[in-house]
């Protein structure tokens, strides 16, 4: 029986994982906007570091809308912004049978959808994963590509399990948990300290933020704000969370985060999905993170004047 | 009666001042490095708000063991900043009758000098100015001119009365105070916000600052910490210094901080003059500023890479 699945945010992201879905045997559609022409016509070049290949969507549409097959798996790799309106852009794909995958960043991003679509199962899912799109229809994959999945807001699911069996065989380890929260705690702990410190140090890269004692510190103290959030909302991260971070970090070859290269770039920062939705959540658990919350406020003036979004609004 | 007077750092600040007093009788030497033969030949060529002059300053020596006269009020305008040895660039010209003059920004920026120098009367100056040096021997005053001065640590003084009554019938009003930390506290409270936002906000004016609910919200709790911190080191600021200071800054023409400029041109920030110091005291009196703490450490990372000091070390 055929699998069908829709991408919805064909950037790095979305244009990898469907291509790689493709080698594995699903059917696999996009939606595609910047560079319509060029997917409809050559697909997607994709330069991998286990090997370039080509994904070549069965159907390229330009909106949920124009999309002729019923979606099994609606795969979301939007970024997540306030200018984004995620709903609009599935819903005319979305039957009773359609399961909304989200590979996106943040915490709680997954509410609104959960809301909207109170019947269908929603799979929260986080990559990690070192891929862009470079021009139309080129991506570039130069890291990873890991997956942890879970459905939301928690629990088992034969779903996620069955959607997971479909990158066996693919360069993509895909692990299915019960508690995604949880992860999407625990990749918190370093996507807010590195990627906030990254473009507010002045295009500073992972070496240079350990070399400075002072941001080294300021790191410190907003993983420990993470960790305390998280802690609160019911997600206990295990002691060394914080130091295993660091000691990760020092391993790396000097690198600029995800959230650096779109300031650079001039593109909208995910700033809301990242940090705005946990000052929202620590309000409510009454924790007190005010060093995160000065990153925020500074991050929030530093957006005020990129206009541009991803092709296609999509992640990476 | 002659009255001698030694400038060093010659930047907008030093050299405008000392034309002023020139113009008003003084006998005014400078202390000049990087711009040593053009001063020396044509002096000083100040283009002000209230019409150009020149200062030829009497004596114009490279380091202040050159200076042939012995100096009544040995002025200090250099930037505050670690890699600047302040004592030992005006020890030579100090002798038991020299009053020195700090006209710096930051606070307790005094205590190093006075610890070195328990004989002489230090007066402790705050400039409200906006002037800056272009080119060698040029500088430009666009602003204002305001300066308060008073006795360090605190307390009435024959001396610094007799310094201000040089500027009468000048351009310059010259307030004396006996708590001059008071006056030191007040301007840290408008300049920590928007000095420090303005770097760490991409470029950001004060308009941009004023125009973005979050930084605005930011600078408000920036004023409040420095407020607490004034308050237990014993200067308690009046209740509606927050306000003053924001409706104050909504009148102003978009406008770039003197830390951005500095920023901008690759130049060391005077960030432990200003942030650090105030640090320093809060952690001494147990004060939590963690905004104050969290916007030092951003900005000692940016610092990291600016290597060009302002020419001889001037203050603007």
């Amino acid at each position: 029986m055929e699998t069908n699945i829709l991408i919805v945010g064909t950037g790095g992201i979305g244009g990898y994982f469907g291509g790689r879905l493709q080698e594995a045997g699903a059917t696999v559609s996009t939606v595609s906007n910047s560079d319509f022409e060029t997917v409809k016509q050559y697909g997607y070049d994709i330069k991998s570091i286990y090997g370039d290949f080509t994904f070549k969507p069965v159907e390229v549409v330009k909106k949920a809308n124009d999309f002729s097959k019923k979606a099994d798996y609606l795969i979301v790799a939007l970024k997540v912004l306030p200018e984004i309106d995620t709903i609009s852009l599935i819903k005319d794909a979305v039957s009773t049978e359609t399961t909304i995958i989200l590979i996106q960043n943040g915490i709680n991003i997954e509410k609104h959808i959960y809301q909207q679509f109170p019947n269908n199962e929603i799979i929260s899912a986080i990559a990690y994963i070192g891929v862009r799109k470079t021009d139309p229809g080129k991506i570039i994959h130069q890291d990873n590509g890991k997956l942890i999945i879970g459905k939301y807001p928690y629990g088992k699911s034969c779903i996620a399990r069955k959607f997971a069996d479909l990158f066996e065989n693919t360069h993509i380890p895909c692990k299915v948990v019960e508690n995604i929260q949880y992860y999407r705690w625990l990749k918190l702990v370093w996507n807010i300290p590195y990627n906030s410190v990254s473009v507010l140090g002045n295009h500073a890269d992972t070496k240079s933020i350990m070399d400075n004692e002072y941001s080294l510190n300021l790191i410190k103290k907003l993983m420990q704000e993470v960790a305390n959030c998280a802690e609160k909302d019911g997600y206990k991260l295990d002691d060394n969370v914080i130091q295993e971070n660091l000691d990760f970090t020092s391993t790396l070859s000097p690198y600029k985060t995800s959230m650096l290269i779109d300031f650079e770039n001039n593109r909208k920062m995910e700033i809301d999905a990242i940090l705005g939705n946990t000052i929202e959540l620590a309000d409510k658990l009454n924790v007190n993170i005010p060093h995160i919350k000065t990153i925020y406020a500074l991050l929030k003036l530093v957006n005020r004047n990129k206009v541009k979004l991803a092709s296609d609004f999509s992640a990476k």
